[in-house]
């Protein structure tokens, strides 16, 4: 899976039949520490993730793993809201009630 | 998925047998600023679009889970044609009628 | 899929079962605009491709999606020779006779 | 199968249902000589994995084909815990007990 | 699939269960001129591949589709040895008994 940061929302009213009801977010990568890597990606969202929450996304085969995505031509799906995580033993990021707090 | 802007039309005749009656598209990369990533792929079309729309085209073995693409050599479709989207908080594109109108 | 060139034929006797019987070539991707990117592929060919051809090549599980790659370890699949393609309105390559001809 | 070094642990208590239970780990990518190629991931560990430890780990549908990992929203697993490799008949990298020995 | 020589081994005793008794080769890409990527992995044999050895290799879902790797948590399968292989009309590589030639 990947670390990413929701920044936003995409709108489609035109698109494959089964796609319907889907709701796409906007992810900009980030990496172990916290930093954007420049990459990009649209994925569904199944577990209620808002803008600015850091979450984790699964992608290829994977991303059609849920009871919303499944049977879907879905390649990307947010299937994990991050509430914090360590590298070398130091907290990166830990999600504080309403707004993300990242450690310096 | 990826966002991509379709810029042109490709035409095959010898073809693995399936794969008749299929529409590629060309497809160039943008990422969620809008701006192209330097990254193309050649996709098959499943909702109609054309030249200049901005699309969301998913790869893999999902790129098989439309009734059109199903158990097929295609490993990228277009299964959405964008409206619009946003990154943190400010409009980045509209699609106005015909025309796509760029939020600059 | 990806647009490549095939540049050239690869000989295997020593391979999986399975794999017996696969014409193998090698493909040097190319880009919308016909420019090599410098990356490339062994592909397996059933289309009945030859040296100097511009094809589309699938990859993955999508690979495997004909009669003669089901089942294989086959991740990478020419499965079109493109005709011709063209790009914000202008002819970038079209396929003339026995030779290609590339738009300038 | 990619080499990574386990440097972290990733904590999600929102996430889709079939992932509760899974064990999340912060690896990054070394490459054949055992230096950092600056990618990362985060993955299921299926194997008791702990921080420090390289490990080997598979993605894609690949990391659907445990016990653990089955059917679920996961791209990314640790299969195996690395004794050691070596590299044109050079020995690169050896755990020794608790701690790693690289060698120099 | 992707060239590449095997340049290594790599030993695990604590892995996945399904992956007793895998082979596991250190594998440096090499580009269809010969020159390695940069870029490597660790892959499954089932061809009884040597150090030394030039192979294609196969990915994803592909790399389970023999005998030896199905249903298993394995990404990356030496699926072919190569005998030789030409670009352009120009032989780049080809096997000599034991050992290998590289064309200049």
């Amino acid at each position: 899976m990947q670390l990413g940061k929701v920044v936003g929302t995409l709108v489609s009213t035109r698109k494959e039949e089964s796609m319907q009801g889907l709701k796409f977010l906007v992810v900009k990568d980030i990496d172990v520490q916290g930093q954007e890597t420049g990459k990009s990606v649209v994925a569904a969202d199944v577990v209620g993730a808002g803008v600015g929450e850091v979450v984790l996304y699964a992608t290829g085969s994977s991303a059609r793993q849920t009871a919303v995505t499944k049977d879907r031509p879905c390649d990307a799906v947010i299937m994990a809201i991050v509430d914090e995580w360590e590298v070398d033993g130091e907290l990166k990021y830990r999600k504080v009630s309403a707004e993300a707090e990242w450690a310096s």
